[in-house]
């Protein structure tokens, strides 16, 4: 409250965003008030544009701006891989870090009992018959180090065993850059357990 | 870099947000992506209005949808009272707070040689002005408790004087549910100075 109606319903929807509550709402919109001209325009004009011809690709489930993703349509992504994530934040992760050039496969979240997640909400089927179509080489699965992230990892293979397609799965070990007395021990473990010659 | 273009640009945009930087506001756009229907294209569209219709209150520099803002054009508000905030937001927080049922003047910041904040950026001819056409009794300056704060108070309350008008400005002390132990010195100073019979 305080600000005129229209302001306030602003405040309000963009208080919903992650990282913003009430107070830094209002001073998000206050800085745009006063950048109208500036930024505030560009911006309304860049989401209105998204929301309206943003959508999930049919192929690989990555968000964009066509039916199919840009990475689904790049001939010169290699057919041959496809690399499993769990979120397109991971995907566009694994973009950043410009270090695979094959496609992708989004399932949209892990195996969750608690939160009605089953193989088919993952679009798991979908990825075993890509798989067979594709003629895929290898699978990649970057899922997140996390319990429900090797559980779905885990049923993955299991479904995809029946091809005979090649699973694997991102190394684990010490990050780069990371100093070991800051690790915590299951890396570190991880990391002795999986050394190499060199 | 990771998402296509459209959704990019969306992103640099939205990190440039006060609260948001390029991590959050990645996290932010994936959200509304994910909520396309239900959030993303309300927000797009509250904030496209907005950008349009909000402007500068042309009496007392309120930022609203018309050309006179609600409160000045409000009956029920008294016109013999005028309190002096620096900003649009301290207006907000005034009448969050309920307690001032007249009419407000917004400075736009404060005296400041090196940003080039003269008496004339800060909208000080235009109070006195109004001053003596609205047959004010009271200005209470509300401004920031801060050193640049006071100097502009000192300066209105300069450039005032010849107009008769009782200048007041909010009373400093404790604040309400404030422990002494965790209050700084100079508060707990003001506030003996500034005591009260009971």
């Amino acid at each position: 409250m305080g600000a005129p109606g229209d302001i306030e319903d602003l405040i309000g929807l963009m208080a919903r965003l992650p990282g913003l509550g009430p107070r830094s709402a209002r001073r998000a919109v206050l800085m745009l008030l006063k950048k109208r001209g500036p930024l505030m325009a560009p911006l309304a004009q860049a989401m209105a544009h998204v929301a309206l011809s943003a959508r999930d690709c049919s192929v690989c489930g990555n968000i964009g701006t066509e039916d199919t993703c840009p990475i689904c349509t790049d001939p010169r992504r290699q057919t041959g891989e496809i690399c499993v994530v769990e979120d397109v934040a991971d995907l566009w992760a694994m973009e950043r870090a410009g270090a695979f050039r094959g496609r992708y496969h989004v399932l949209g979240g892990t195996l969750s009992a608690l939160d009605g997640l089953g193989p088919d909400e993952l679009r798991i089927p979908l990825l075993v018959r890509r798989v067979q179509e594709e003629q895929t080489r290898e699978v990649i699965l970057a899922l997140n180090a996390t319990v429900d992230g090797q559980t779905t990892a885990h049923y993955i293979a299991d479904a995809l065993a029946a091809t005979g397609v090649q699973v694997s799965s991102l190394a684990q070990g010490v990050p780069i850059g990371g100093e070991l007395d800051y690790l915590d021990d299951g890396t570190i473990g991880a990391a002795l357990r999986a050394r190499r010659r060199v």
